[in-house]
């Protein structure tokens, strides 16, 4: 655990050290929960979203979409965002600090909680003591106990009475559970009252819900069809944590397919699958993606079926998207709440009706993630440490590198050219700093999977060499072939 | 000015029939200034945002950026938007209707103002008739002298106390005008209270400012250099107007180039002219393009020189993109406020000093309305109008359409073989719907520069026809060449 742990740690600093991730704000001491993408993060972040979009929506049933983030208030009262994105809240009376109540365990050291959990198992009364000894007796960590005790509304009191604040050590003073909504709330126009509340959208997909019929009759479409989003949402998460795994400001990109009701099943299977593979294709390791179904009992409100793709993260196994069969819920709550028909007629059968709605919403950031630590390798090369990010070409931010390998001989002159040539096609970037062993170590972090040198031979017969990343062998190639060369990889 | 107007609704009509723009919320009464990006504006956008990052990136002193938009608080201080980021305003006691000082005689019909006028010059106290007696003499519009008269806080008052509230029709009844802040406001974190305060950003610069030397620091690079970035920005505008040219959320496509102080004209004529000419290689026609330099008099507090290029929108030219010289002003703000240096060190002289800025910032979305305006084009052809967007093949949506003449005699196979062929590159659109002369007109509206129809002699040689969509000439090209023949025109 100690090993993997610096695994992340390692990308961290690494990001930071390339420009892929800096933490925001950083001169003013940071934005908990934000980041900002630098010049190398910013371009894998384009190349991974563009690769969505065009598998995504380079096909004939699928319609791409730019919703606003603000969205009139109404939408989060038909979702159930309102009245259901909480999390129960309690506070320390002492310090006045607020902790999320599902997750002040993970503020607590494992021998403070078997300390708690052994007096707790004295001091409980007979008449609770049925549901604490079922949670007691499983195979449970001391910490998964004392948070599924905490979800029970008969013990919690007790063991909050007995419990000390992680922030400043007061024993019991918390105040009862509250539920906190997660969305960030501001005022439209200058009157800050209630009724001109409007929220930064929590997810994408209701600005697809909304714009279902418009769409439809823009585009044409017949079902199934789906609509496709990338946009940013925001939520007001009480702790953020694990680097760019749980932030206040993400990215989704999100597709929204709209079935007939006795269709949902199978598109439920026919997304799960191609959503999985996708992560494949992008060269992500198979063995390190699974599926985690949601249970029934854990759906969520809309929900008929859930799964999640999750990637094992140096941290554990972690969601970086979600298929659900979301039923015809969030359709019939916008029809109920705005008044406004939400049916699709069907031409063949002569049907109206309410679309069941597959979702498959991933997350842009935490894709960002997993794609970091799982090309993130290093491997000894001739005694040597060599760190190499190992991204799909499609996602490299830089594809190729120009080292001319002196600066004199006319070489400068020719790698200028080729820059040139290859430029408006493909992002490069030019090198004549330092030994070309140490300009390839630096491409090698920055996933650079082609450097071309420009050496004497090429001044003779015009060939250079293409030293290809991962294998890091080399083949000559004239230069007047090499954008040819390369963008048959690119393909 | 009738005619013109009705190019803009015409405009408007086109985008919302053919999914360019949607209302925002449009199901719950809309969200006023807030827009949707259908299937085709989504394209349309993508493009304008991609043919600019290529620009302005694909360069060797350009690095890319994208910052949150939720920054640290201070950041907001420091740059002045707390405290100057204000409009005036108003309130009717009578209705609580509030208004823009500077904009309320938009909302105040011609003949009101006029009227208003008159009576207003016959009892205006002889100590501030001069004040007044200069601008009413002047050569304004009724509203222009209007709102000249507002400004002066010697005359507002008895101006004021005359008018009536342009939503009840009470008499005088406004509060004193004060400083409204147009930065949206909301909370981190559970607890709304004044030190939590954070502010969507309203505009997208100073998340380049504060990450000026970290971007330096990973990209090793040297003075001339920029950092761009495209995001969202957002104003709590008071008067919205105009379709997408005054939106409370808006993009922004912004480059800032860190330079050496006594560099700083020569970098801002450079950036100017590199500007103008995109949006002319991007097809924008040149006449209705033009500078408009913003005297001295009227520069904003950080600004030394600052130049708008602007587009002649039906209702007038507007701003569609501004080049400023924002001098040392921001990065030494945050020097101050944050304790931090924001110096840079000049390896040649040896020198430290704090680089002056020239800030090109385009506007997404205005960007998107003019070339969509720009485009649209009533010709007669036959002696019926044809409605046709003549975008730059580079920016329109939909790359190619592809029909079969006749739904039958396998012209349908060979035009499905053709989508596949294209589709992994271009973004392309099958029709097989109506007469070809129909499907010709509908692409048309959608800025199709190209139009692929399988016909009878494709059943013997192979050959397609490609219509191009401004001149209307055809040529047939043989299918297996096609790809080759639109890749070449895309370059």
């Amino acid at each position: 655990m100690a090993k993997e742990q610096s695994v992340l740690e390692k990308v961290v600093s690494l990001a930071k050290r390339k420009g892929f991730v800096f933490q925001s704000s950083e001169i003013y001491g940071g934005l908990n929960g934000c980041w900002d993408f630098g010049p190398l993060g910013v371009e894998l972040l384009k190349n991974i979203k563009e690769e969505w979009w065009k598998t995504m929506t380079y096909r004939e049933d699928v319609e791409g979409l730019d919703a606003a983030i603000l969205m009139h208030p109404k939408v989060w009262e038909a979702s159930g965002h309102v009245e259901n994105f909480t999390d129960p809240m309690i506070d320390c009376k002492q310090c006045k600090a607020r902790f999320r109540l599902d997750t002040l365990a993970e503020q607590i050291p494992d021998k403070k909680i078997e300390k708690l959990l052994k007096e707790f198992s004295e001091n409980i009364a007979d008449d609770i003591a049925e549901s604490f000894n079922e949670v007691v007796k499983s195979e449970l960590s001391s910490t998964e106990k004392f948070e599924q005790l905490l979800e029970d509304t008969d013990v919690n009191k007790l063991l909050l009475s007995m419990t000390n604040c992680p922030n400043c050590g007061t024993k019991g003073e918390f105040t009862e559970p509250r539920s906190f909504n997660l969305m960030f709330k501001t005022f439209l126009g200058p009157v800050e009252k209630n009724e001109n509340a409007i929220y930064l959208r929590p997810e994408t997909a209701q600005g697809i819900y909304v714009n279902f019929l418009n769409v439809q009759g823009a585009s044409r479409q017949k079902l199934p069809f789906g609509i496709a989003q990338i946009g940013k949402a925001f939520r007001n998460e009480i702790n953020t944590k694990n680097f760019l795994f749980r932030t206040r400001e993400f990215e989704q990109m999100e597709m929204q397919y709209f079935v007939k009701p006795e269709d949902d099943e199978k598109y439920f299977e026919y997304w799960k699958e191609k959503r999985i593979e996708w992560f494949k294709q992008m060269g992500m390791n198979g063995d390190k993606l699974r599926f985690h179904d949601h249970p029934e009992d854990k759906l969520a409100h809309y929900a008929k079926a859930a799964t999640d793709i999750e990637y094992e993260f140096p941290f554990g196994w972690g969601e970086i998207e979600g298929i659900h069969n979301r039923t015809n819920f969030d359709l019939s709550r916008h029809e109920e709440y705005s008044g406004k028909s939400q049916k699709y007629f069907d031409e063949e059968t002569k049907e109206k009706f309410i679309p069941f709605i597959i979702e498959t919403s991933g997350g842009v950031s935490r894709s960002f993630m997993a794609f970091l630590v799982d090309s993130y390798i290093e491997e000894e090369v001739n005694g040597e440490t060599r760190v190499v990010l190992k991204l799909h070409p499609k996602l490299a931010p830089i594809k190729a590198a120009i080292f001319p390998l002196v600066n004199k001989d006319g070489m400068p002159e020719i790698a200028r050219e080729i820059e040139k040539d290859l430029r408006p096609f493909l992002r490069v970037f030019y090198d004549d700093k330092g030994a070309v062993g140490r300009r390839y170590r630096r491409q090698d972090e920055n996933g650079t999977p082609y450097c071309i040198t420009i050496d004497t031979q090429t001044l003779s017969d015009g060939t250079i060499t293409v030293r290809e990343r991962d294998s890091m062998e080399q083949v000559r190639v004239h230069k007047d072939e090499l954008l040819k060369f390369l963008l048959e990889k690119f393909r």
